[in-house]
Order: structure tokens, then sequence, then C-alpha cells
């Protein structure tokens, strides 16, 4: 077991780290294990900033282990490989999201789908599978077992590309599986953050037609000239909701607040789909007639599993899709933090770790 | 439109009807369209008694017109047929379920799906496309357009066949539509009532493996010996529900009291769906990390359209599939109803209209 995050391993690293629940980073020593057999070690270049992030290093789950390190939006570059490495080489540029670890012997696993293994390890702040702890991205370099180390395209920016390991998979996936991902599919997204702005682009480089619901007429020019969307509807407006009614294939709900869902079922067609992403504090309310009159459904979905990272990686490069960002160097990860809160930011914060992050 | 029940169409019926909230059955002179070009008309011979006829008669949903005749898992045998009728001959047996009309152009009705065209008209208590009031089958007799009738399979029979034009084609349509109707898929049955038990018969038919959750224990012996499911899990005993974590492809729920759902979401496998057929009268209470852990889904399902409904028919005739019921002559309705609000019937309640409705 750890005795302290200096010692458990031989391999000195360097990050940010929040120590209590007020969330606030700063500078940590602390160390990584050496490069194991089928181990990938790379320096970090960028990590993007995901709410996430702000919610364990605030302890908001009432899961936290403290230091803890958060990010896993992770790009960097290939500086050592274990003997047994097969995908990767010195100097390959590499991305790890918010796995580094399952069990890859379950049900899920041999489907692909490590996101729903009940083994799973997360990159910042959990549990490994020799009792260390893990450290994510806001740190000078990585070390994670191939599996879970994906290979960056190579005309996809490191910096803007970055967000995509955790928002571009989470929204890839549910359109990918839910069928969101034909041309001529009548699209909604909910709310235009770090993973709505990225879900109207995927949606777009997949054909459909898309729907941004927003309760910020604000959004209405970004989501059509920015992102360019087909439609905007104030979700708040009962004349435009109701115009919409019976319109949807499908929505991807990004948002994380508590909110009203059967607007949004009424908008679905028959056969429709609601997707939930974020996970509101307070239980939604679900009135079951409006699911059963069209056969309508709500579902969730979390991530993605690692082929499919890769394979969405690949579209994203093929179709020109990256985040929104703004790149910033790491010690303005607390600001940084303080503006994600208010949602003040369009759309992604991007830590610049390699220029910024210098051995205290 | 219509003036009254009596003298709105040229063709005199009997049957029995609902006068007030009260929702007490008693004998109704009526009276029914000639038939025309498409209609087929046939005397009726049992009908169903479903939880649906007590709703509408008691006007449950505050959307009943009195004099209602409820009834919509009939069967007959064709007295007549129109000019232009295709299916059916005099003399056929036949079957009429929940619908009797359906716009025939949206969407929906050109897919197969006349149970989600926003313009169908219910088999008893509803307004026509003519504007007069539709009688189900609590009556001497039936006239529907052929789209709406239902060949009856040679070997199916009547009396304990009837209910399957709603329980049926209610239960089996989810099982093949969320991809529960596979061998070994694992299937749960939540509530053994009208719905439940034939849900159990068209599973195990298809081949899952079924497991009944029942809050009363007493329901294990029938489940197990009388209706052959797998397992019987009682849903109020936290170690067996425990037990069945993460193990269910899918879950047709047909309560319609208020239940929670978290803990039948918890023994979903990856990607398990569980279908509501039942509108208990308050929301669900839906937490969404319960969906996105496992992208599991929450939907509803309705009926059935035309097509599958025959399908069902044919299936149901082939393995040997009907309900459990207790046949009652027409006098007796009253009293059914009554004991059908104590669940005090097992499992279904079927009048013998043939013999025992007699016009006054």
């Amino acid at each position: 077991m750890a005795t302290s995050p200096e010692s458990e391993h031989p391999i000195k690293a360097y990050g940010y780290a929040a120590r209590d629940p007020s969330g606030s980073l700063s500078p940590l020593v602390f160390s990584r294990r050496a490069t194991e057999e089928k181990d990938v070690r790379f320096k970090v270049l960028y990590c993007g900033i995901c709410h996430t992030d702000l919610h364990l290093a605030k302890n908001d789950w009432g899961i936290t282990k403290y230091p803890i390190t958060p990010g896993h939006e992770i790009v960097g570059v290939v500086t050592e490989v274990g003997s047994k490495v097969e995908k990767f080489k010195v100097g390959d540029k590499v991305g790890v999201g918010y796995l580094v670890g399952s069990c890859r012997s379950c049900k899920n696993c041999a489907s692909d789908y490590e996101q729903y293994c009940p083994k799973q390890v997360a990159t910042g702040g959990f549990t490994y599978f020799d009792g260390t702890q893990t450290y994510g991205g806001y740190s000078d370099h990585m070390v994670s077992d191939e599996h879970f180390v994906l290979h960056w395209p190579e005309n996809l920016p490191l910096d803007s590309g970055a967000p995509l390991l955790c928002a571009g998979i989470t929204t890839y996936s549910p359109l990918r599986y839910f069928g969101l991902d034909k041309p001529g599919t009548k699209v909604g997204v909910v709310g235009l953050g770090g993973l709505g702005h990225i879900a109207v682009k995927m949606a777009k480089a997949f054909g459909a037609e898309v729907t941004v619901f927003s309760t910020s007429m604000a959004k209405k020019q970004e989501a059509i000239e920015g992102l360019k969307a087909d439609h905007f509807i104030n979700s708040r407006d009962e004349d435009q909701m109701k115009a919409a009614m019976g319109t949807l294939d499908g929505i991807i709900d990004t948002v994380s607040a508590n909110h009203p869902i059967l607007p949004l079922l009424g908008t679905l067609a028959t056969h429709g789909k609601l997707v939930l992403l974020g996970i509101p504090p307070k239980p939604l309310d679900l009135a079951a007639f409006s699911l059963i009159m069209g056969r309508k459904t709500v579902a969730g979905s979390n991530i993605g599993g690692l082929k499919e990272t890769q394979e969405m990686l690949d579209f994203a490069a093929k179709h020109g899709i990256t985040a929104d960002v703004e790149v910033i160097p790491i010690d303005y990860v607390n600001t940084a933090m303080e503006r994600l809160l208010k949602s003040d930011v369009r759309y992604r914060f991007v830590i610049d770790v390699g220029n910024s992050l210098k051995a205290e």
C-alpha cells in the first residue's frame, strides 16, 4: 500500500493537486511507477479541464482522496515504452482519457466497453490495482498500460484536440450507439458547454440536422453561426417547444443542473431517445405516459471504450473536429476553475502543461 | 354528429354500458354503422376485461364520454363483409383489439406502428372519424374497417385467446422491439397480473430465462410452477435484489401502482432496458447515474401495430400461448370489475358474450 505520494513509487513526478475541499490547486511533488512491461510513459503537453475535475477537487461526490491531481484529457509525447509494448514507440504523440485501468476480462471489457467495467480505474484520484493512487494530467508526465493509451492522429491539433478524450467520446459514443449517426437524423443537443458544443460538431459531421436547446438566448448566435447548428430553441419558450413537438429522433442532454425532461420528451418523435450525460443533483421526474405514447426512451451514457475512443479521434481528425478552447498556463488553473463554475468559458480550458509546468 | 347512441346509425346493437363514474354497467341499446365497402361485421363471441375498461368506465382519466361500452379484446365470427373487403369472408373467426382506426398515412402508420398514430381511434368510448362514438366488445356485434381486424388462427382457443389482443400484443411488442426475444436472453417481469402472466409466457416461448419480480410471496408458486418462470424475486427483499444486481438484459414492468424503479435498474446488466407498460399516478423518480453507469434505458411501450398483432397471434397459436382466464356471463361483469380492482382474478376475466348477451 502507498505510504505517501512522494515515496510510493520510484519515479519522481510534478503536478498540481487539491489538498482539501476548497479545491484550490497548488504544486505537488509525487511519484509514478517505473515503466512496466506493457507501460507507456509520456511527457504531458496539454490537458483539458473537465467539470469532473472541479467536482473531484472539491469532493462534491464524497469520494475524493486528497491530495488529488485531476486531469483526464491528456495529450503528450512518448518518452519510454515497456519491453512488451506493441503499439507505441518513443516520440509518438499519444492521448489518455478518463480510464487507465479495467479488469480486461469481464463481459464489458471483452466487448470493448471498458467504460462499464465494474473494476475500472479512472485516471486521476482513484485507486490503481497495486493499491496506489492514480494521478491525472495536471502533471509533468504520465505512465499507463498501453491498452489505455490512444494514438494521436497526425493532423489533429494537440491543444484543441485534447478535450476530445472526454467531451468528444462522451458525445460520440451515444450518437453512435443510439443510431443518431445517420445523415438526415434529427438530433437535439441540450446545453451548450464543454460537452454540448462538441455534440453539435459530432452530430453535424455525421450529417444530422441539429437543434440546440438552451435557456440562454445569448447562445443562439453561437449555436447557429459559430457551431453551424440548424435550429435553436429557447427551452423556456413554450411556443418554440410546442412547434418542435414530435420532431426529433434523439436528444443528447448535457445538462448537470436540475431541469425538467417532460418538455424534451415531447419533442421526440416515435421511438425517439433522450440520452442523459449529466447527473443532476435531484432525481428527474419521469412520467411513464410520456414514454409509452411513442415508445420513447430515456437512457444514460458514460464516455466510451478504448476502441471506440480511437475511432472517435480518427473521425475527428478526418472531419476537422476540435474543441473551442482557451489555452492557459497551469498557474492560471484556480482562476480557470472559478470561471468554469460560472460557465465563463467558450467552451473548454486546456492547460499548456508542457510549456508552463516547471519542477519546483 | 351523433344525436344519441340509439339513432346515430342504422343498425341496432345491444351491449353493456357505464353511464356515470360509478362505472356500473347495465344493458344499452345503441346503433352501429351499416357495412361500408371496407368494413367487416362480426358477431361477438368473447371479450376480455382489461384494467383499462375499468378506468374508462369510472372516468379515472377524465376522458370518458358516457354512455361507454368498453371491451377491446374481442373475438367473433364474420357475418357480413363490404364490397371491397379483401382479407375476410363470412364465417371467418376474427379478432379486434385496442384500435379501430388510424390515419393510415402518417410516418407511424406507414411503418405499421398504428399504435403511435396521433389520430388513432380506440375501440370503445372514443370518437370515430365520422364524429360518432365507438362502442367496444361488451356488445352483440362489431363493425370495423378490415385493416383493424385480425385473422384468428385455427387452433387458438377463442375464449382464452381473446386477451392476447391487448395483453398479448402489449407484452410481445416490447420483447421484440427491444431485442428481448432471443434464446438465452435474461428477462425480468414485474407484476404478475393480466399483462405480467402473458409476458412470462411470451418470454419463455422466445427461449428467455425469466425472472418474476413481485411484492407478494404468494405469487412464487404461481410463477415457478404455474407459469414456468425460472426465478422469482421478492422485490422487497434487499438480499434477493442485491443478488440479482447487473444480471438482466431487460425488464417488462407491468405495474400501474407507484413503485420505485431504482432497484429494478440495479438488476439490469450493461445496456439493459426497463420497459414500462403501466402508468403509475405519480411520476417516477429517475436518478440519472443509474442509467449512465451501464448505458441503461427506461422506455415505455403501448400495444402494437396491426401487422405485429397478427404476427403475435400466429406466434401464440404456434407456441400454445393463451391467457389464464375465468370465463363469465355478461351479467357478472360488475362483480368481475370489483374483483379485478382487488386483483382477485387469475389472471383475466373473459366475457362469454355469444352465449350470455341477449337482446332486451
